[in-house]
């Protein structure tokens, strides 16, 4: 639904764009990452922390917080953001993409699928409808669709199925109402092949949809299949709604997918790597268990203005992960996110300027060196 | 050694002081309870949230740091305040009471003792001098000598050795030098004999000490027999030095002690209690991880201006804990240490007021209700 009140485009740069988000909990400035809070949760910071480090959006896992704390409860808190005590926007995924990569589906069909908690075994449906509606309870400010995501390579006739079903299933979740001032984003599928891709964009963009997700890379294809597959649906993507590339990925990956008209992404990486003491810096990661830091008295990167590199040496950080002191995963996280949240308004700031391309064509090689590898990413926090 | 300038009574009530000590990284306003640091950290909080939530002075394990991060590492940042980033006062156990407590201890001659580290299994050698060492390397403001801890009940023969090899332990211990302007208390054992205590007290005072502080308590004994022992050493406290209570213990712990002219308290139960869900009330401890707080829209105390009680509710720690993340942890730890620094500022304020006895009146019955059983502290955080 074109809504220049929702979506407003400040600035492009080729197909670089800068723009505005507004929500039901107030302003995004994109290109925006947004951290990933699986149980409420972002691992091991506080809601408090995650706005003084400039997050203005978080993401949540529909699937896991169906399972903990669960409808009831989030019913009674009148959603997630009271029961979490943040205020800022929440996105949610639909719960699907879990269902599919935790090995917990028993049953796929028209209708839905049945999954096997990892929790207590029990048998769970999950429809479109109820997609929808655990995303009312839940609140968030930006539902997602449910889709059905294939392993790939796949046959063509299973990438055809997966794509005319999360059509269907789209359009079914669409028929449910949800919360007042909820909007719903698309999913774009169908692997590495640009056809798929347009067939899938093209139903998609048939439906009543506030904005465009890509969904299903950053799962193991190398940097150009990705780029390749977001070239080819450049010419077809709407200028008037926001483009979110799920689940993507390394500083290098956000800067190439900006480049090509990406607005948001969400990415376990800053978390999960923080928590295992691997840090984010222009000159790739640094692992801070490594004895190398032992009586390193300098900070994750010098210069860094974030509440770990202020505050604390490498040589600390590498004690604290080698007693496993909570302290290391928090420090290392705030730094990580930091790291994530300054690429994203530098890169923000430069548009803001007119000298994107020059930002670009400085930091690219930078992050090329720095991120050579694409992780395996996964989905699980 | 007698200083007002290094402890100043400001007023008292009783046998109760209201007081205040000068150490080389500021001044604490005592009775003061002091978090324990056992690494380096106060396990799940850093530096900046201890301060704000009131921490004037911190304990650290010298056994712990001499293992890990040893001193080497530790010479390297000269001393364990910049290491962590705490510029308030630090006090340091001199590291025998893991020793005999953690079922370490190989071998032990008037020498010193011999342990198996936990770590690698290499046999480690503590002695007085390797103790005073270690802490001024750490850099403590306070540090405390070695001293023999028996196991309780043990004859009398086997106090009377442990009381005399002590006292010339600590001897030993004040004969090295010592980094410039740290303390250096003596320890009072004995176990719950008045006789003994007094002995060890006596044996104590002959040292050139600044404090004083009380051994072996909290380890099982009935509140009335470690009060017992704090009466019965009272009439020979010195009163221009500051005593300290180690190891000690539940909220009605430090009232009756405080009452006994006690001014400085360390002990893991906040911070042990909050990581596993136990949280401090003026009702007792809560198990935060009951599913009666499910749906429980309330903060842990009604009124308690902490950072976990001004924005989470307990239905969302209950779900914290449910799913394992860290910020209950710190949420919870957050609350207990409140708990525990609002309880000695209002002892203070009390006493500046000159309304000690009454308050005492006041909160004694409740927090005997709240507190009726004396858990088995131990001494591993």
């Amino acid at each position: 639904m074109s809504d220049s009140h929702f979506f407003e485009v400040l600035a492009t740069d080729g197909s670089t764009r800068r723009a505005r988000l507004r929500l039901s909990h107030g302003a995004v400035e994109t290109p925006v990452f947004m951290p990933v809070g699986t149980y409420g949760a972002v691992k091991a910071m506080a809601p408090t922390e995650l706005a003084a480090l400039g997050t203005q959006i978080l993401l949540g896992n529909t699937y896991h917080l169906y399972l903990r704390p669960g409808l009831d409860t989030l019913t009674a808190f009148s959603g997630l953001h009271r029961f979490m005590s943040w205020d800022r926007p929440i996105l949610t995924d639909s719960g699907g993409f879990q269902v599919f990569s935790l090995g917990a589906l028993k049953e796929l069909t028209d209708e839905g699928v049945v999954f096997r908690s990892h929790l207590d075994g029990d048998l769970v449906k999950l429809t479109p409808e109820v997609a929808a509606h655990a995303q009312q309870v839940i609140g968030s400010d930006i539902a997602m669709v449910l889709d059905e995501c294939i392993a790939l390579p796949a046959e063509d006739a299973a990438v055809a199925r997966a794509v005319r079903r999360s059509a269907a299933w789209a359009r079914r979740f669409l028929d449910v109402p949800r919360r007042e001032g909820q909007r719903v984003f698309g999913i774009v599928q169908g692997g590495t092949s640009t056809a798929w891709r347009k067939e899938s964009l093209g139903l998609t963009l048939e439906l009543p949809i506030d904005g465009v997700a890509i969904g299903g890379l950053s799962v193991g294809e190398p940097l150009e299949a990705m780029l390749g597959v977001l070239e080819g649906l450049a010419p077809d993507l709407p200028k008037d709604r926001p483009r979110y590339l799920m689940g993507v990925g390394t500083p290098r990956d956000l800067l190439e997918a900006v480049r090509r008209g990406i607005d948001m992404f969400d990415c376990v990486l800053p978390t999960r790597n923080g928590r295992n003491g691997s840090v984010f810096t222009n000159e790739g990661t640094i692992n801070l268990r490594n004895a190398l830091h032992r009586d390193a008295d300098l900070p994750v990167q010098v210069g860094c203005e974030c509440p770990c590199c202020r505050e604390f040496s490498r040589g600390y950080l590498r004690h604290l992960f080698q007693t496993k002191e909570i302290l290391g995963c928090r420090l290392a996280t705030s730094h990580n996110l930091h790291y994530y949240h300054r690429l994203m308004s530098d890169i923000r700031e430069s548009l803001d300027r007119g000298e994107f391309e020059a930002y670009y064509r400085r930091k690219q090689p930078i992050l090329a060196a720095a991120y050579p590898d694409r992780p395996l990413i996964g989905d699980q926090e």
